[in-house]
């Protein structure tokens, strides 16, 4: 039971539905937000009240901070939830509702602007003794950048500082190169962060994408529920991610995963939270950014700790400890995630929306489906095309791939193309199942279907 | 990957989609059979192939048992997994599937037979150093009756010795009570089970039914998956169930897992099984029965040890050891399981046949859902009531209750009347929650409804 009386959650789709469920188990009521297109969806029914936010383009309404905050005003909640994305990471948005006397599911607002900004968050990694890609601090002149480059060494990455989700990255393998991309690269982060400074960062070839999830409360408690790869990528989209990281030495699970709860208890971290690293074939891992919001792939997490990450997210809004300490959290067998989505894989990933004519989930042992769906609901063209997350979870790594292979076999979507036949596919891949995996693998993968 | 190829899967409904999920996890083939009522069911489409066995009629079909293993043969199967009711505890059954030359997936056609005759199952639990409850051998005169009740001390129970399932057991008070009943009972047995051998047992009252899951190889090992509480049963039908027994002493625990060990051993036992007891307040406990089958309600004890009990029955059918020594098996938080069945309440429980309308299935963390049914099918009124077995699992009861409330409160099924609203009010009931209750609480509160 949760101090939280009612929580505003500010979010839709899955993770409204997953928010409704952590809050319903804490015995807080629920009050869901939607759009003009989103009326009659399942998280409105499956929430205790629900208000009207504005019109469908999300910029008229889930990012819209005053409307989200009045309808959390007006409905009496106490607390917001914010979900992933849209306002999920906004450090204004979190300040509005604490302002306002609410509290804020998440870390606290510096904490937020801290590891918003890519060139900060990486100097706290350094000051917590975390290593990070060598690379340099903000150039602002070709000349300045060629400088800083020759001291990274080639290839290097040119990135925006106020960027993020792998959005407003460059690749440059030599200094003429740069010096075409800087000028671009900064004119684009002015318009799309509203901030021009970009940095370098030296490029790691054949690097996997793995993260650790981390949980702190404010009585000094900081741990981590192990980590996550999420290497099967396609335009830094991820697509299938897995827990624990297959074939991670012990020595080097441990150093990344006690890397993560340095960089949380640098920032006196509140809530849930991502520590994103790289980890090049010899092991060497690398900060890349901190996420400061629970993340879509968070259940595979749970399958293998039995850790309610969202549940303990509500706890610590709360004002209470973790529920856990660092000593009870085992890892058990192994998990993975598909991410369904309402997108054509033949026709290069094109949304494909539409009503979801017939919807029969797969189920059994160890299988896991989370939608903000039912039969008959129309996938808008406004939002993402998640339509489902699959999460199976096995004794070992070959039973949850087993598991996956079946419950595929069993999820029947009508009605709008997806990404089903694809994840059949991959699950069946012998790379893949013989992994690791690095973050440009499915990409070349789908390139030679061409 | 398992060392059979091709399962003929004798069952219908859940257990059905159960078993063949488990043999393409674990690489094999499933073939379903079917009635003329199930030509379109779930489980036929979800198999390989597919056999029409006879009549929709059980006695026309599934428990033909030549039609059966003609299947099999035709089909070119090389095991047969009988799932639970039907065949499944059918000694001849088994015999005949291992002539023909299939793996019964299953124990010894011997062991079936020694477990089956309650009366000598009884005996062998208190060779094994077992405890049970007093009771007489075999009574035939009334006179022989009274003086064996006085032995055993009343009130005592009067039963079949070759009944099961709570089937053909009389409650008796005194002598005058025995001598009115025991010819009715004789005759009953004769005409229910072939065999009119009854025999008096010591009633236990207040006693909760808890039950102790069991798994073992042809290599000698035998483990225990902990235990299961299923008191909360009307008609001797159970309802929901839990696992780990709620505030069984860690001793008693140890203790009676422990015996449920020595019973398997003692006869040599292979595959899984269920050792089931009574224990009373003071924590007695007393064997009643073994079922040498898996169990409807294995699920709770897979949620809880994370080992897939019927992956493991096909290792062991294809001669392979257990996967997990006793070492292995940890008890990870708290799972219940509850019926729902196409039956009303509030109509005495009558069956409600018909099509399913709706069908929305709950998800999310700890939530398993079994089932044999898709939107649009129809409950058949030749066969069980079930609809849908739901499985919430939590780090601890409290947590596995508020997912199960959530849950239920998700669960959408129109067209047939069903156990929803009930487990909807039994899963609040502080009584409960307070745990534990004993076998005849629900009827009583039931009655109280009246």
């Amino acid at each position: 039971m949760t101090g939280l009386n009612r929580v505003l959650v500010a979010n839709r789709g899955e993770i409204a539905v997953r928010i409704i469920r952590a809050c319903h188990a804490a015995g807080a009521e629920a009050v869901a937000v939607y759009s003009d297109a989103d009326e009659h969806a399942r998280w409105v029914r499956l929430a205790d009240d629900a208000r009207h936010v504005g019109r469908s383009p999300a910029a008229k309404s889930y990012l819209d901070s005053d409307a989200i905050l009045d309808a959390a005003k007006v409905s009496e909640c106490d607390a917001v939830h914010p979900g992933y994305g849209f306002l999920s990471e906004s450090a204004h948005f979190a300040r509005s509702v604490t302002t306002a006397g609410l509290v804020f599911v998440g870390p606290t607002a510096s904490a937020i602007d801290l590891m918003g900004d890519k060139a900060t968050a990486r100097r706290t990694a350094v000051d917590a003794g975390v290593p990070v890609v060598p690379g340099s601090g903000p150039v602002t002149s070709i000349a300045e950048a060629q400088r800083a480059a020759a001291d990274v060494g080639y290839p290097v990455l040119v990135k925006a500082s106020a960027g993020g989700g792998g959005r407003g990255i460059r690749p440059v393998r030599d200094a003429d190169e740069l010096a075409a991309v800087l000028p671009a690269a900064q004119a684009e982060a002015r318009a799309a962060f509203g901030d021009g400074t970009t940095y370098l960062e030296r490029a790691v070839p054949h690097a996997r994408h793995v993260e650790v999830q981390i949980l702190a409360d404010d009585r000094g408690n900081a741990v981590h529920l192990y980590e996550r790869d999420c290497s099967v990528q396609r335009r830094r989209q991820k697509l299938l991610e897995e827990a624990p990281a297959p074939g991670l030495s012990p020595a080097t699970r441990e150093a990344v995963c006690a890397a993560a709860v340095r960089m949380a208890e640098r920032v006196g971290y509140r809530s849930a939270g991502t520590v994103e690293f790289l980890v090049d074939p010899d092991e060497n891992f690398y900060f890349i950014e901190m996420n400061t919001r629970v993340q879509v792939e968070h259940p595979i997490t749970e399958a293998i700790t039995g850790v309610d990450i969202v549940a303990e997210q509500l706890r610590v809004a709360a004002g209470e400890p973790l529920s856990v300490r660092q000593s009870d959290i085992a890892l058990r067998g192994a998990a993975l995630e598909l991410r369904i989505n309402a997108e054509d894989p033949d026709n290069a990933f094109a949304p494909s929306p539409g009503e979801v004519g017939v919807f029969e989930l797969p189920g059994g042992p160890g299988v896991r489906v989370d939608t903000g769906l039912v039969r008959g609901d129309r996938i808008s063209p406004f939002y993402d095309s998640l339509i489902a997350k699959l999460v199976c979870w096995g004794a070992d790594r070959d039973q949850a791939y087993s598991r996956a292979r079946q419950a595929l076999s069993e999820f029947r979507i009508e009605g709008v193309a997806n990404t089903v036949p694809l994840h059949r596919r991959l699950t069946s891949n012998p790379d893949l199942l013989a992994g690791p995996v690095h973050t440009k693998w499915l990409e070349q993968l789908l390139d030679d279907d061409r």
